[in-house]
Order: C-alpha cells, then structure tokens, then sequence
C-alpha cells in the first residue's frame, strides 16, 4: 500500500509551478488552501489565547493530559501560515503525546522581517517560563519555516541565558538562508513544491537586506549548537531543503548534542501533514511522538501509542 | 540523572588499554566477561536450535508473541561473541517488539575469514525464507561487526535475488574495513573500546589478505544500497565507528532509502547494552523497537511500549 500512496501524494502535489513571483496574498491564500484539506485529529480542543505579546492557540488532548508543553512553530517560508494551517501537525503531536500545545501566531514578513519571528519566539518562551513552565517539561517543535524557528529560537534562549527547552522537533526545517545545500540542486527536479527563484523571492522578504550568513537565519551552516537539547530532524527525500537537515545534524554531532536525522524517501515537504491518508506520515508523528515523550519530563505515564 | 549515568558508564569502561595485540582467545574471553555483566531481561525463553548450517538460539516473548522474526548478529569484530554474548541486546528486542528473534552462531574469523560470516548469514536467510518465513515480516539486526552483517548479508540477500527483509536495524555497526571514517581520528581520544592498531588486528583476521574496497567488506564506502529497506542506525558520539554511520546514512539517502541515523552523545560502542543501568540506553532500544513494530507485517497490534 505504502509505495503507491506515496505515488498517490506525490501526483496531488506535483502541480504545475504560476511563473514568476506570487504575490505575498497568493502565497498566504495558497498555503491556507493547501493545508485546510489536511486532516486534524479529533481528539484536541483548541482556544485562542496569548503567549508574551503575541496571539498563540492552545491545543489540549480531550483526555488525561500531561505536564508537558510543546512550543509549536508553524511553517510559511516566514511569509504565511498561521497556528491553523499547523493544526494537522500540532493536533497529531498533542494526540500522540498527552502533552499540551501552544501554536504561537508569530508576526510575518514583509510587514515583519527578520529578527521579529525569532524575537516573537523568545518572548513566548520567557513567557512560558516566567509563568512557571518547567523548561525540562518544554519542548520546540516547528515544520518548515517553522521547524526553523524552533532551532534558531533555541539559539536565541540559550544566548540569552535561559534554560534550553528538553527537546527540539523539526519537520522539513528551513535552516539555510544561503541556500548552499547540495540539495538545492540535486532535488529540484523533484521537489514538487519550490523553487529556487521562489524560495529567494521569500526568503528576500525574511531578509530585507540582511546578511545570510549569522547563525540566526542559516544555522545548517554558521550555527554553534553546544549545549541544545537532543533533537530530532524528519525530512523527506524529494526535498531541496534536505541538505538544510544534514548539515544541521552534523554540526549537532559535532556539538555533542543528541540527533536523531530521520529521511523518508520519496516523500515531499512537511509529509507528517498527510497524516491519515499516508502511513509514512503517521508513522513519522509516532515517531516524533515518542521522542518527545522520552525527553519530556512530565511526571505521567506515556500513553499507549496510536499506531 | 542521565547525565550522571553517561559520566558513570564512561568512568566504567575507560580501562587502560593492554600493550600490543591481544590473542583470539583473550579478546573472546573479554568479551565474555565484559557483555556477562549486561541484564538480560526477564520476558525471554530462549533455546538452541539451528539456521542453514549453523546453530542458532531461537529467542522468544514469554507472553504473546507476534508473526515477526528478527535475523540477530551478534558482535565482535567477526573474531569474538556469541548468541549468549549479545542476549541483553536480542532479549530487549524481543521483549519490546513482541516478535522472536532467531540470534546466528556464524562462523569467526581467524579460523573462518571472510567472507564465511556472510554465507552463513545469507544461508539463515534463506533457510527462513525456505521454511515458510514472511520477508516483510523478518528485520535484520546486529551490534558492532554484527550490525555490520546485518547489513552485508542484506546486500548479499538482494544481490542473490531474494527479497530484501522489512527492515534493518544496526546498533554501532562497522561498516568500513578500509579505516577511512573521519572519527577514526577525530574520536580516537574518546573512544573507551577500540585504538586503530586494536581494529586493524582483529580486520586483519577477517579480510585475511583480502582487498577492504568492495562493497561487502566497506559498504559505507562503496556500497550501492538501492532497493534496501528502512534502516535504521544507532550510534554513540564516542566512537571511533560514529562515521561509519554517518557514511551508510548518506549512502542510503543517494539511493532512496528510508533511514533514521540515530546518534546519542557521550556514550560508547554498543550504549544499548547498558540496558536497565543508563536512561539512553533503554529510550533507545525503544526507539529500534518502534521502527521495528512499524516495518515489520506481523498481523498483531503494536504492544504497548515498556517505557
């Protein structure tokens, strides 16, 4: 069943690419209708609250819930998204963890360029913190874009003094504004979502002039990452972000940082989101799931999985 | 704590290291001693039995056991171990998956050299296979040179036309008789077990004059390891074998392959054998558990995970 429907997703998804650049509204409308056909699990209730000054959702299981809390970052190239283009994957890992969510609603470029989403993700940590979160019961966890802020939001904290959060999730994270990975190259004929030129015109957006090359906006190349917690990278192998990943991991490795680098092949971006529909995206969330109820310190039993 | 433990197992088995090269008999009676001391958990009922032309202990759930068969490797740089020597590691496996392990007493260098280890290995394949075994319900596993021939006789498997067992899990595998890895320097001062003199002594007895270039003796550099199923590989950050690892890791993400590379820091070859006595241990063998449940058709749900 698995390979044919990882040829199934793989034809859904493999549209013909609008020449030229999509304007900022496109992409946001597009991302909301990509994602709104994914399915959330039944088994979560949400509500609007805030998190430091930012709007954020908060995503609890139905049943018995732990004392864990997940940070979640949703994707959008830092251009678009929101907690509700996230909630199939925020949903899945709240399900399978027992542990709260909050989906932090982190402000956009242009309107809001880069450092703004990694100061919006610094100042919802000190806020869970200063509520009197336990950062050993905290985990980051993010997809694309977001999977990014998950790392460089980590690197923020730990420059800042805080604890380091117990764990780090990161679906097809973002991790390399210099775009000098292998992969850019090696799979772009099969990546059925970006482009280069794409990806410079939103990652253009993030910058606005900036430097690509600081450990907070490409960390796959300039980042020291002693002292992060263990972290575990999912990519899929028709990715041009691959390589975002590996190199991550190396220099975890080299940082003596627990690293768990997860490939799937023949798989696009941010795959966990066809959760329900494609058994490697359910097996990636139990997966993920599992790492995250290793690390987190909830003082509750692990829930049996759901796989 | 886990921090403690990983200090307390390093102080533990950072020995000095004897002068010169050992004998056969005394690197097999070190080990022995040395994986004697490793818990052995209580879930198991084991009994001699034999695979091809070998003996073999066939290792068993005490409660309900599912259709799945694990093919384990024991290690010992192809000159040393046993089924008995590697049983906390095979035991683990069973007791956490659910499924019977079939643990291969295959022939050892220097009386049988290469690449008699992988015969014996290819020919209890084919005898499972013979005896009505499902493939997508058999996983190869193995520690150190048995992680290694987990793999190999994978190679062996599909060069021979047979289909390809439904997983691979390798724990610290070698994978690389050439020597070449980075970490064979870049890890020498840490790594507690092993010197370059020590492991060209005991490869020397396995390749017996043979030339290390081929894909059978050195598959993390020379392997092609199209049509492989998911991998997964564990390693320590304290190994001079981490790049054997790292390179297999690349080599299957080239041809398409599944593959989680799964590095844990601070810890030394075969961490998983600490089993019961370090945290990292145990949340490992439960992360090989879950990739195991999840590749394996074994007709039974998962069981619930013991941690």
């Amino acid at each position: 069943m698995s390979r044919q429907q990882r040829a199934e997703i793989d034809a859904m998804v493999r549209r013909p690419r609008p020449e030229g650049p999509r304007s900022v509204e496109d992409i946001r409308a597009g991302l909301r209708a990509l994602m709104a056909g994914m399915i959330v699990p039944a088994g979560i209730r949400t509500r609007a609250t805030a998190l430091g000054d930012r709007p954020a959702v908060l995503v609890e299981p139905l049943g018995a819930a732990n004392s864990g809390t997940i940070l979640y970052f949703h994707g959008g190239s830092y251009v678009a998204g929101s907690p509700e283009t996230a909630m199939s994957l925020t949903g899945n890992l709240v399900t399978r963890t027992g542990s709260r969510a909050l989906s932090l609603d982190y402000r956009l470029a242009p309107e809001h360029p880069f450092p703004a989403a990694i100061e919006d993700g610094l100042n919802a940590y000190r806020a869970l913190l200063d509520g009197g979160e336990d950062p050993a019961a905290t985990a980051f966890a993010g997809d694309s874009a977001g999977g990014g802020l998950a790392v460089t939001t980590c690197l923020a904290a730990r420059d800042a003094g805080l604890p380091v959060p117990a764990a780090i999730v990161a679906f097809s994270p973002g991790l390399d504004l210099t775009r000098t990975g292998r992969s850019m190259d090696s799979r772009a004929d099969l990546d059925p979502f970006f482009t280069r030129a794409g990806m410079e015109h939103t990652g253009g957006m993030y910058l606005a002039g900036q430097d690509p090359h600081q450990p907070a906006l490409s960390p796959a190349v300039h980042a020291d990452l002693t002292g992060f917690p263990p972290l575990l990278l999912q990519v899929g192998g028709n990715e041009m972000l691959l390589d975002d990943s590996t190199r991550l991991a190396a220099r975890a490795r080299e940082a003596g940082v627990d690293v768990v680098l997860d490939v799937t092949a023949d798989v696009p971006h941010v795959f966990q989101a066809f959760a329900g529909v494609l058994d490697e995206a359910d097996q990636a969330l139990e997966r993920a799931a599992l790492f995250l109820r290793q690390h987190l310190r909830t003082g509750a039993a692990a829930p049996a999985p759901t796989s």
